[in-house]
């Protein structure tokens, strides 16, 4: 045998079958098809009017789409272009024929041609996944003899003449059994709505129409007001509570993309949205699953992306390579940047107000991506628990002197409940120390990329020490009580504290005789944890609290000098209980005891 | 025009950029297809062997996976049947040829060919989403002349003779530059980890056997120990905790089903898993993703599922309606519903250890699917504050004579949070009440199901009434109030209780003087909208507790003699405190104060 050279050649009965199987895994994609199909044959149509080749009346350009139940039928009709019986044969006759393309070699030399590419060979054939067999009728915009074309999803077919008085195409599917679902109305707008809301030609089903065929995007935005942006919002999700703000994106070169983003109010407890940024081509929906096109920490965002330059249907780890989807990424990200830069300068206030939504899109940011902190550090907002907001520097500068430690850090106090942590929020204040509010969830991660950015800088829970050393400046109170005392004190606390820590403090006598404390970083590494969904590595051993047992107050002197070892247990435990109590700490069988025992002193 | 008839012929130059666009969406099926190919194909030879039809040497019959990073390809070699340049023409040339389908139509009458079927026409192309240029290098099983087939992605082929010394295909793929990804060893071992796992015909990858050829799902359960079911399961799950017991199904009628579930371990603050269960193919992995085919109270099992009846690549819907799908769901209930009754008969005691796992599916099962209930009902286990079980009919004789009220229901009493409500369940047990524990996210759903299908029987929890009402007999205590004290006593509570309601009852003397409660109805639509995940309807209007003054308590009468106004508020206040502290409700300043307030007293 010598080199024989050859063509493959593909064998036409199993071709129906592979598109039948294969060609998209979801079968309502066939709706799609034939509806984007019926716009570009309309849109070829004023085409070919705009430049003179098609002198007729346009009329009404309004495709329909309608079920028979009864013949098991779904029709989609257009008023576009048509075809004669050639045309038939050679747009429809031959798969994956692009009449697309040769439409476009003719005009390529005129503007806008990137408008019209369609996959209309190929796209038609997605009929055959719903249709046992399909029908064309069809009078092209030539006025030449109309044809109808019929196939029973076996390679034969058949064309003859037919009478037909208006202009263009009915595509006619004789729905197959294993897919009479798509015979239902309901199912049939469903998929409208999702896949055709804003086509560029009117859709009409049941006697509406179904689309906006001007979206927003598709516009300038000097053209629009608010209300606009507004309306298309509640279009976008009914649903919705009024967005906080928006941009308009509108991109040429080096890449085709235009879009609006919103920026939804978010709920403290944020969890995933169902309301996600929806990606067109053209004005067809494609997907609402836009992980690898818009940035992670934008997925949060609301609103439309248009963009031929996007690769589907191709794999996820293609598309995360490929250079435009890249660019694309990080024009969002400059651009999101660049609105909240404008309206921190513009409307601080107004900024402020909308921080505790617009401050999960940041924080999130400055978390997952490192570049980001440096178009935020201007306008990232830190909130105290009187609810005033500081930039970073502000704030520095504002607790710079009294919160700086003997180590020459600032020392940034927070508390994460202010409810649950207000004892200890009452005592940094008496200290005039500022302490910050970081109720988010993504509040761990962002204190520690913080703390990694900022020079000198450290954040330490309100409840992590006792009031000294938090913010340890050096300064130590002498103690009232000699050693042996100490001593004693803490051997009467270890009794109660089970494995806690005894941490003997000589703070001022109007601190609190005692304190639990859970020290900072085991706790803040169980927070970032929990937050990231890894589980819980530490919860296996409870975490060793602090008792900080207060030295100088008068009450443990009152606990040495109680002679009566009873009373003295039972103050002791009542103090312990008190510090319990003050942190949340104190539950069930004790804490009815303690309710119990104050009742039976009153 | 007359009627023409023809054939549709298909464009040959369009249809390798359709098969790289449109077939998979995930290009690295690929691999899957490739290997899938290579197992059919030594499968045949085995077949053949079997049949008396090859008797030569089978030798070691393992397939190779390589990647050459440098000359950037990939191979995959076999020692199966090979091709002579006939069969090349035949088999390859000839887009979705099926050559299985022939083969079996030879052996048509020989049991079991359907394990022979395969894509073998269609799978092979996929080669082309990665590849630029694919080459064949194959020797027949009859030892012909060798022959070499290459292609660069368009229609041309070339076939030339080659050397190769033993029997079987080799299939290199010269890797696009698009698609350099997959030149990556840890790429490549993933993919086969994740589809090729438990394929038949052993798979070698960078010198190491990389499948497990014969999974214990393909073996008879009489053949198989406990240990081999766990060791199995580690394969499945290398990190998982051992699980508590499994199922191993096996159906050949009127579907064909093989398969291994697991009953895990659940955390009682179950998330959803990352570990799910598998669904196969004839031993190839197909998704995780097993929605439709698994009732949804059972997706959090684990283990396997292997049938060639579930139809693959179709939407979503259809799988729905498809009836060995609905078989299937059903028949993997009734399995379940047996497994679970064979254990609770035979070792109660080991069930009701594994109850708190056990009875999340349990649980869910009876919330979702309302069949579930009959199969189950035998035995549902309900769990005390002792930690004892008792069936549903146990647990009615339980507390029948002690908590039926005076409209003849038995009031079941539970806690949601033991901890918490520490101080009702204590009121309980004076009055020889039983209170069980209700503290999976389920309990709100499960208890209205247990309520729609019990007779007579209500669910209240424990701190939603006060005690007297509860459980209310008919019997009420005489007040030791008159009715103008009673109305002294309301006025001063109102002035503390802010919105919630004054409930003044003649409760026995050592019951609490003030409780806080929440009423049942609403708290119970609340949690299990929350649990549901339809957001918090309620969560606006905060819900109004009631606070339950005991009009008896030495307290009321102590607080009625108090002369001086603000002693009098004082002591109100602190009686109100010590409700909402028994309650978990005291926080916040509210809570700092009683804290200073208390020590200040000390």
């Amino acid at each position: 045998m010598v080199a024989e050279k050859g063509t493959i050649s593909i064998n036409t009965e199993n071709i129906f079958p592979i598109i039948k199987k294969f060609l998209y895994s979801d079968h309502e994609i066939f709706l799609r098809e034939l509806v984007s199909n019926a716009v570009d044959a309309t849109q070829k149509l004023k085409k070919l009017a705009s430049m003179g080749e098609f002198d007729g009346e346009l009329g009404e350009l309004t495709i329909k789409v309608s079920v028979d139940k009864e013949a098991k039928t779904i029709t989609i009709s257009d008023k576009g272009i048509g075809m004669n019986a050639e045309d038939i044969k050679k747009y429809i006759n031959q798969i994956a024929f692009s009449g697309a393309k040769e439409f476009l070699e003719k005009y390529k030399d005129t503007p806008d041609t990137n408008q019209i590419i369609g996959q209309f060979g190929l796209g038609f054939y997605s009929a055959f996944m719903v249709a046992e067999n399909v029908e064309i009728i069809t009078k092209s915009f030539r006025d030449e003899t109309p044809a109808r074309w019929i196939c029973d999803g076996s390679t034969e077919f058949e064309i003859t003449e037919v009478e037909k008085t208006d202009r263009g195409t009915d595509i006619i599917l004789h729905v197959g059994a294993d897919s009479e679902e798509f015979l239902d109305n309901f199912r049939i707008s469903g998929i409208l709505e999702k896949y055709a809301k804003f086509l560029p030609i009117e859709i009409e089903f049941d006697g509406k129409v179904i689309n906006n065929p001007n979206p927003i995007w598709t516009k300038s935005p000097s053209d629009l007001t608010d209300e606009d942006y507004k309306a298309f919002y509640k279009e976008l999700y009914p649903f919705g509570e009024e967005p906080l703000f928006w941009i308009h994106l509108n991109v040429d070169y080096p890449f085709n993309l235009t879009g609006v983003l919103y920026f939804p109010k978010i709920k403290k407890d944020f969890q995933l949205n169902r309301d996600k940024v929806q990606l067109y081509s053209r004005q067809v929906f494609i997907t609402d699953d836009v992980k690898d096109v818009v940035p992670e920490f934008l997925q949060m965002l609301h609103g439309v992306i248009d963009s031929p330059d996007i690769p589907l249907n191709v794999s996820r780890s293609y598309l995360q390579a490929d250079g435009n989807v890249k660019k694309i990424n990080s024009h969002i990200t400059k651009k999101v940047a660049d609105k909240l830069q404008e309206i921190f300068r513009n409307d601080r206030t107004g900024f402020e107000e909308k921080w505790e939504s617009v401050g999960v899109f940041v924080k999130y940011g400055i978390v997952s991506d490192d570049k980001f902190y440096d178009r935020a550090k201007e306008f990232i907002l830190l909130k105290n628990t009187d609810g005033k907001h500081f930039t970073l520097d502000e704030y520095r500068e504002k607790v710079q002197t009294n919160q700086t430690n003997k180590e020459d850090q600032v020392v940034c106090l927070y508390a994460n409940d202010v409810n649950q942590q207000d004892a200890f929020i009452t005592s940094a204040r008496k200290r005039e120390y500022d302490v910050l509010v970081m109720d988010s969830p993504l509040d761990a991660h962002f204190i520690n990329a913080l703390e990694s950015k900022l020079e000198k800088t450290t954040f330490k829970r309100v409840d992590s020490d006792s009031i000294d050393k938090l913010i340890d400046k050096g300064l130590n109170l002498e103690s009232v009580l000699s050693d042996d005392e100490k001593k004693k004190v803490e051997e009467l606390f270890k009794e109660v504290a089970g494995n806690n820590t005894i941490q003997l403090e000589s703070l001022p006598a109007d601190e609190m005789p005692i304190s639990i404390v859970q020290p900072e970083f085991m706790r803040r590494w169980k927070d970032m944890q929990r937050i990231s969904g890894q589980g819980d590595m530490f919860g296996m051993m409870p975490m060793g609290n602090n008792v900080v047992v207060n030295a100088n107050h008068s009450l443990i002197s009152k606990l040495l000098k109680t002679e009566d070892t009873e009373a003295q247990k039972a103050l002791t435990k009542q103090l312990y209980d008190l510090g319990l109590l003050a942190q949340g700490m104190l539950t069930g069988a004790d804490l009815t005891k303690f309710v119990e025992r104050t009742v039976a002193g009153l």
